[in-house]
This record gives C-alpha cells, sequence and structure tokens, in this order.
C-alpha cells in the first residue's frame, strides 16, 4: 500500500515522463515472487543461494553449463539464456565479470532487454565502467524496465555469509525495491544517488583502498628498513594517524596478522589483476572528467607493472613483497 | 629499589662497558627534582606547564627571551643556556623546531654537554633525522649521560590536553625513568627500540599520514565530479575498506567534518611545510636504506609543489583544495 | 598506370572483400580535382590555404561562419554541411578540435558519410582517440570510403609554413593518394600502418615530450638551486646523455633561448590543457591494453593539476614555472 | 709566466686570504712532473694509462693489489698509500666508487691529507655528494691545497678512448691547471662553478637521462602495444620533439638498434644499482633545497624496486624489459 502510494506521488510530481513508475511499484513487494539471477561465478552462485534461503524461488542462467550444478541443487531453475530469465521474472539480479559480459546479458540477442516485460527491475551487482551501467540504464528504460547499478564491497566470504556491502545507483523511488533484495544478500545496502552513482563510489572506495594498500606496504617496508619490529611498528601506526584499514585489517606484512592473505603466502584474497582493473576504472573516469588523481594514477601503474612481474595472481597486498628487496 | 636491583642486573648481565648504568638509576624517581625544559615554542611551553602541574620544579630555558614569560608566569626558573641547565638539573627534555638546533642545543658552546652530569637523562622530543638522534646518542655517552629520542604524535591541542603519544628510542633500562616524565605529558608512551627508533616510528607514521591524506583529496575529488555528495561518499568509505584516518578524522573536505582545518579554510592544523619536511626525513632514509617507496616520494614531491603554490602555511589537508580545478 | 596496376594487384591478392580498391584507385590523381576541408580554425585556415596554394580548388565548410571569411577570400568555395562537400569532393580532410566533433562531422545527421561516394578518400587530422579513428574508418569503409588518419606535429606556425609532419594510419595501398595531398601541406608525411596507427604514434611522441619537458624542469631548477648557471647547465646537458628536445629546442627556463614561449612568458605555444588532453589519451590507451606507463601517468597528472593552479592556457613549458618555489 | 702573473692578479684581487694561490701557481705546468692517482677500478686504470701515453709519469695506489699490475706494465710507480703519493706528487687524480672511499682517501689515517704539500691540486673525478665534495675542500684549504670535483660522463669504453666529459668544479683560477691533465683523458672538459658544481652537473645530467630512458621505455612499449613497428616508431620520435638521448641514441628496445646494451641482453653498460645510486645523490640534494622533482623522485623508486626484482646488474635501460608483460 505504501508502494502504491509512492507510485501515486511519484506520479503526480514527476509528470507522465515516469507515468510507467506507477506500474513499476506495482511489483509485488510481499509475495516471494521468482527472482532472475544472471552469473553464476564465485560471487554469484553464494549471492543466489542466500535469496534461496530468504524463500525466494530463483530463475538462474549462466553461459558455463558446469556453474548451474551447485545452485540447481539448491533447487533453483536454469534456463538457457538471459531472454528466458527475463520472459519469466520482473525482478532480475545480474553479476557478471566485466563491462562485455554486461552489455552482451542485457543487450545480446538472447540478452535481457530481447524480453524484458515492463516494470521490471534489473539490478547489476558487476563492478564495471559507470559509463556502461549508464547506457544500460537508457537502454533499458526503453524498453519500460528500470535499471540501477549496485557493485558489492568484500569477498567470496562475504557473499557466502550475506555480509556484503551494496553500494546502489539509480531512481530513489526504486531503491526500496532493490533494498528488499540486496539485504537478503548483504549487511550494508548503501543509496549511492542516480545510476552511475554505485559504481561510482565502488571505484573511489577501492582507489583510496589500493593507495592505502601501497602506502601501508612502503611504510612497513621503510620501518622495517630502520630497525622497528613490525608487530610493534603496526601497533603504533593503528593507535596514530597512519591508521588505514590496510594496516589494521588486512596487514601486507607476513607475521603481523593472522587470518589475511600476507599470513598465505598472498593467496585468495583479491588479485593484483582485479585491482588493476578497478583503478583502470578510476583512471578512465579521472581521465574524462578532468580530475587530478596523482597517487591513484601512480598506484595503478604499480599494480599494473606488478602484473608484468609475476603477481597477477597473487593477492594485492603482495606489493609488500614487491618492494621487498629481499623478496624475490 | 626496583630501580637499583635492575641496575646491578645490567651490570651483571652487560659487563663494565655500562657500569655507568648503575649510578643513572640512582637518580631519583621517587622525589620531584628539577627537570630541565629546553625549547619554550608552540609546543614545548604547554608541555612544561603539565609539568609543573605535576609538581615537578622546571629549570628552562629558549634562545627566545619572549618565550619565558609565559613559563616563568607558571612557576618555571628561567636560565641563560642549555649547559646552566645542564648543571642544575639530571633530567633534561629538549622540544626544538630542526636537526641543527639540536645539534647546537646538545654541542655548541654553550650546549647542555658542556656542563652535564654523569647519569643525566636526556629527552628529545624533537622531530628530527634519525642519524642525528643516534649521533646524539654517541657524544652524550661519551659525557656518561643518556640520550633517548621521544618525538611525539599530536599537535598544540593535545600538548596542553597532555594527550600526545610519545615514541620512544634509547636503552631500554632508561625507559621506565623517561616514562614517568612523559606520562606528564602524554596520554600513550611507546617503547620502539633502540636510539632513532622513536623518530623512525614517527618517520613512517607520518609518511603514511601523508600518502593517506592526498589519496583521501583525490578520491573524494574524484567522487564529487562523479556525482557523489561529499558526506555520503565519506560515510561509504569510513564503513568500507576505503578507510583511513584522513578520511575518517580529518577529512580535507570543507563540510563533512566539524572541527577540523578543512572546516576552518584549512587553518590552524599542521602546516604543508612541515609535512614536507617530515617526507624529507622519510625519503632521506629510504635514500639511505635503499628502500623503495613510490607513493611516500610522490606524496613528498606534492607537498613541495604545493609550498611553491601558495599552500606553505595552510594546513596539508589542503591537498584537496590544491587537486581541484574550481578550488584556486 | 602505375595506381591502376596496383589496384588490379590488390584485386587478385586480398580477394573480393576488397574489391572496391579497383575503384578507389581510379580516382584520378593527376588533374587536381576539387578537395573537401572540413574545420576551419587556427590550423586547418592556413592547411586549406597551403592547398590553394598548391592549385587545388577546395570546398569547405565549418560551424562557425566566422571562420569561412578568410579561406573564402583566397578563394574556397564554402557551403553549407558536411555532407554537402562530400557530394562534390571525392578527396576531404578533417581537422577538428575533439573525438565528439569527428563524430558528428562524419556520422552525424549531416554529416560526411550521409553521401559520401563510393571511393572517396577521407583523411582526418584531428587528433582523438584511436579508438575513435577506427570507429570511423569501419563506418566509412560500409559507405564503400575509405578513412586514414593523419594527425600532425608541429603548432600554426608549422602550419602557415607547410611544415608539419602527418602521421598517417590506413591502407597502405592509399598512402600514395593521401601523401599526394598531405606533401602540400608538411615536410613530413610518415605512413605508420593500419587505421589508428598515426594517433597512436602521435600519442607516443606527445608522451615521451610531455615526460622530457617536465623532466627538464625539475632538472633544470635543482640545478639552479645547486648554484648551477642555467645557461651552462643547459649546455652541458645538451652535449650529453640529458639531452632532449626540451633542453635542446624548447628549453622552459627564461634566459636561456630566444624565440620559445619561456622567453614570452610562457604564452603562444601548445598550450597545458592540449597537453594534458593528449596526455589522457595516453592514458586511456595505456589503460586499456594494460600497458604500464608511470612517468607518463605522473606527467598527465601534473598538466591536470597545473590546469587548476593557473596554468591551463600558458605553454606546457611553464611547468618550470610551477614547479619553482621563488614562481608564483 | 702566464700563470705566474696570474697568480699575483690574485693575490692582489683577493687579498691574503687566498695569498698561497701564489705558490699553487707556481706548479710547474710546462715540465711534466709526475701524477698522482689513487683508485685503478675499471676507470680509472685506462685514464691513469691515458696520462702515461700524454708522456705524464704516474705514481698510484688503490686498496686492491690486483688493481696495480695492469698499470705497472705501463710503466707506473705504485705506493703503498695515498699518503705516499701525496708526498711524492703536487698534483694528484682520484677516481673511487663512493663517497666513504672519497672521504678515507683524503682525510684517512693514511690519506693524501696526511702527507699533502702545499699548493697540491686534488682533482677527484668520482660520483660523490656535492656535499662531501665541498667538506673535502674544506679540509684540503686547511693543509693549503686545493681540492676540485670533477666527475665524468661516459663509460669505460669512453675512458679508454679519451673521450670522457669531464665537469669540474672548484676555485676559476685552477681550472687551466686542471684541464692540462683532464684533457688527456676526456673530450671534453667544462668548467662549471665553484666546489661541488661538477658533481651537481653530473647529477643533474644523471636525472633527466634517467627520466629519459623510463620515458623512452614506456613510449616504445604503449607504441607496440598500439600495432606500432619499434623501428618506425623510434624513427618518428627521433624526428619529432618526442626525441631524446635515450631514443636517438641508446634505444631499450631490442632490434632498434645495434651495438647498446638492448641489442645485447642488457649487458655492459650502466647499471641499474648505479643509476639508482646517482638519482640517490639527486633526491637528497632536491630535498635539502627545498626543490620538488616529481618524475626524478619516481624515477629513482622505479629503478630501486627494478634493484628488488632482478634487474640490479643489468644496464639500466632494461626498464623496458621490467614494464612488459611478457617481459619476465
Amino acid at each position: 500500500m505504501a508502494a502504491l502510494f509512492r507510485g501515486y506521488r511519484n506520479f503526480y510530481k514527476r509528470s507522465n515522463r515516469h507515468v510507467e513508475l506507477t506500474l513499476v511499484s506495482c511489483r509485488s513487494m510481499a509475495s516471494k515472487t521468482p527472482v532472475g539471477f544472471i552469473g553464476l561465478g564465485n560471487m554469484g552462485t553464494p549471492m543466489a543461494r542466500n535469496l534461496l534461503k530468504h524463500g525466494y524461488p530463483v530463475i538462474a542462467t549462466d553461459v558455463f553449463p558446469e556453474s548451474f550444478k551447485e545452485l540447481q541443487d539448491s533447487g533453483a531453475q536454469i534456463l538457457d539464456c538471459p531472454a528466458e530469465v527475463a520472459d519469466k521474472a520482473d525482478r532480475i539480479i545480474t553479476m557478471l565479470p566485466s563491462s562485455p559480459n554486461v552489455i552482451e546479458v542485457y543487450t545480446g540477442p538472447s540478452g535481457i532487454l530481447k524480453k524484458v516485460k515492463k516494470g521490471t527491475l534489473l539490478i547489476d551487482s558487476s563492478t564495471i565502467n559507470p559509463a556502461v551501467s549508464k547506457e544500460m540504464a537508457v537502454a533499458a528504460e526503453k524498453m519500460g524496465a528500470v535499471f540501477m547499478d549496485a557493485p558489492v564491497s568484500g569477498g567470496v566470504g562475504a557473499a557466502s555469509l550475506a555480509k556484503l556491502t551494496f553500494m546502489v545507483g539509480g531512481v530513489e523511488e526504486e531503491f526500496n525495491a532493490a533494498q528488499e533484495l540486496l539485504t537478503c544478500m548483504g549487511a550494508n545496502v548503501v543509496y549511492c544517488g542516480q545510476v552511475g552513482s554505485g559504481q561510482a563510489a565502488k571505484i573511489c572506495n577501492n582507489m583510496l583502498l589500493g593507495i592505502g594498500m601501497i602506502g601501508t606496504a612502503e611504510t612497513m617496508n621503510l620501518g622495517i628498513r630502520l630497525g622497528l619490529d613490525p608487530k610493534l611498528l603496526a601497533k603504533i601506526l593503528n593507535m596514530s594517524s597512519g591508521q588505514c584499514w590496510s594496516s589494521d585489517k588486512y596487514n601486507p606484512v607476513p607475521g603481523v596478522m593472522e587470518g589475511v592473505p600476507s599470513a598465505n603466502n598472498y593467496q585468495g584474497g583479491f588479485g593484483t589483476t582485479l585491482m588493476a582493473k578497478d583503478l583502470g576504472f578510476a583512471q578512465d573516469s579521472a581521465t574524462s572528467t578532468l580530475t587530478p588523481i596523482p597517487l591513484g594514477s601512480l598506484a595503478h601503474q604499480i599494480y599494473r607493472a606488478m602484473c608484468t612481474c609475476g603477481y597477477a595472481n597473487k593477492d594485492f597486498s603482495s606489493v609488500f613483497q614487491f618492494l621487498r628487496e629481499e623478496g624475490v
């Protein structure tokens, strides 16, 4: 009822350009109608499973048949292609590795938009270029559907435990509808603004993370060279103005913390290639908005150079090892 | 008594090279004998006043007579030069602006070491090159005195409220003696290792701080350009892996936080020149230890370039303004 | 005749996918048929005038009517829009400020491709993203036309004196045809490879130029601070391994050379904004090809930061002034 | 006679502080009295041999006896230590690997200054910190001797062929005397100014060289990734504003040029460690003079990081290999 009311309010406030919002808001939010899920990789599978756990029927697909099995066993219905999913569900979540995949899944020959129904809510949790998110939103709007970007912070572990953070961009009127589903999969769901804002927030966070990690690695290395004990130095930084997430929660120096990639030869975690990819988006966004990002650019280049020196698949905190003379 | 025992233990453990430690440890720690204080600037004056508050007689000096007045009114005795202070006190704290001042105050013609008594405890809270701290320690040891470096984290406010953090380097046996005095002036007193370690820890902290601040400024600026609300972006970063002290406690974007320099046109706080100076120490230390510090170097260069563009005396968080197109 | 023969050879060698090349090569290269010219700015006008001087009738257009006058007086025929030019000429040169202008002029509603004739040779001398050049080539090929990119090195002076360097990308068989026209406007015409290669070469050159200029400015400034005479230092660099075009031909220090922007308060020359734009293309290309360009990135950021500090419209060699403490 | 006259002129002009210059200038410049040479390494041995070729008796020493043999066979007299050389020769050249060696050879227990004669001309061709050169000059002046710094540009090949460039700092009145000897060993002898200026010029040149080489490597790599032929790209750069010594005379891409380290798996040439060392001097000088050198700093860090990744002993142009994904 609240949703209906909201729909009417929008009707009056925003004139007939958005008249279809009334319809959109008629999507049932109370009963658990099927939810589409496209992209059943390391992240997508546990995310979709958390929807099932909350009682939502899931209709899914993926280009790789071997990705189906696990979710099928958990009770999901598997279809052939995104278009068929769109034919059966009016709420669809996508979780894909890169911009071209997103473009294909939405606008390709058997893509979502081929059969999408008016009023369908499309939530893309992939991390992609914000410009692509905006293009998808325009394409969806032409079909009467609503596209929101909702990239995540947190890895496979957080996905399994439903502890992801979702950064959501799109029309504010639809945020509640998105939140209903996203809270099944994450601990935090933050509304960031218009379409693309979720990606923007994700990019910003990861740029500062990427800078902070290299800064922490340099600082720890310098301190060790100057004779300081690494654990003591980490303690001092963390009680002072040098503190950051990388020094505090994910220290890159082996022996300082347990349960982080540096304690496990930099395996697992967030690969250097992925960090380089995200900083590439930051770089693109900065170039196109004429924004100077000197440290962000240099961090991007350092992760890029690491990829040339054998660190591509190690956790990005291996920059500590990359910078140590004795390291390699 | 414990102190005496500690002295004997050292005697046996470390052989006669450190036999004078027995004497050193005979310095009374119970009764409040006078404490020397040299360097009565913005930081030194409130620090010395806190010693007075704790009941220690203070014997002080400074090269600028106008610096005396305030502390004299608070009850300190003012002498002509460091040598005279050393003649009257067997515990001396120095708080000076730069390496040459420290060299002059310790080894100059009317410096401390001209009249220092055997067993005197010398604590230098200046932020200087760790190499100079080590030289001073050697010179002090020749006269039978003990030198410790104890630079501070925290500004004038923290000095007044006795909330400084001291990072202490020097012989471990003397740490308790130093701690007795330093706890009157600070909230945290951390033992970092041999002489110079305090400076090393300070340099490391400030390098990571300097990097984190520019990283935060770039990130906030990029986010704003991409359409994000600054307060919202700060909130997202601070709940995610981008979090750092600069984003969380000292945000450089006007309007995001109260009570920080960015809320006051970047006045007060920690001047860009001072940050550039500290990063110069980091650079020197990295060069001499062959340690790569790519982001630290670039941060140094950015603060240095800011000094050429009119930001020398603004708080270092004004890097946000420096990087904004509309800023200047 | 050679051209015809070349056409046949291609016909056999490359199969019917390129059968239209036979037609293309039938464009008369001996008689001086009209040449289209679109974009009559500071560069385009003198370029088009040089075509007139060589006896080519010129049919031109520009969005700004005030740009017409000068060329019209020199004997060019002015038409309303690019489509009309394409209707009248089978060789067209475009010289436009940015990628969106190029896209509009070629593919817009009254763009060249609306009325382009089969076999028309399209030469774009704008400096744009190589990816856009490739898109234009694909679009032109669909209409049976041939697109080549031919960005220039050299400024307004070189354009007037027909001393430009053209870096040409496109099918090799058409290079002679392009060269016939380009030699009227430039001293060097270099074939670089497939479409987009001209832009790639231009971007590479300007990236190294941008790095060399900042490097020269830093080096000269450091030497001056160390007590060296600037003219003497320039002389030493130029006879040693530090030599580069910026130290040798375009020294950024006032008083070292005559006839360069540093001798004229950094007026004229190549604006900082334009250098920042070109380095943005370098950055984009590097990001998309996963190429590390640490100095190129930092140079980009420095020119970008200069734009925030009042140097946007000065010659890019003003980076010397930006880096000097006394400079501002 | 001219020398004598010059001596008198100085006597009157510069007052009795420099009265000893009269004596200095009495050193015979016509007859070939013995020249001391200390430091018989890869550079020193061919340099000293060139003095012998020009008819100067050479009195030499080195800490490593195995270094003696070659020069002894060429006719040089070998003595035990620098002090003994100073006892026998009133013109001495030193060519040593680093600042501590220079300090030892001049001021150590059996150093030059122990037995130096009044008026002796001391020429140090080592590449060291300019601050150390100045200290040595002060120490020499106390003994009545004259110290000049004269570091070289050019490697072992240039040393053998007497094609070195000498950059000379020191009192101008003594430049002719230094030049007499240096022209036997080099093709260019450039007077740079007061003591330390030779080092300053060397540092400046090598900083710009170090920047230019990385810039060239990045640019060539980017161009290759964008599809350009490396030889063609080098040709384009070298005829355009991107030209620099590294692109033109010492191209870092295998296959572009013959006779350079890139044609020989980066063996020989100028080691990455040595470039990192020289950029360390640049960094120190910049830090102490508060000069921003953003690209110089980053170049320093990149060569430093290369040392951590197995490139320490390769020619510094191997930065091209370091930056290529397929490279390692």
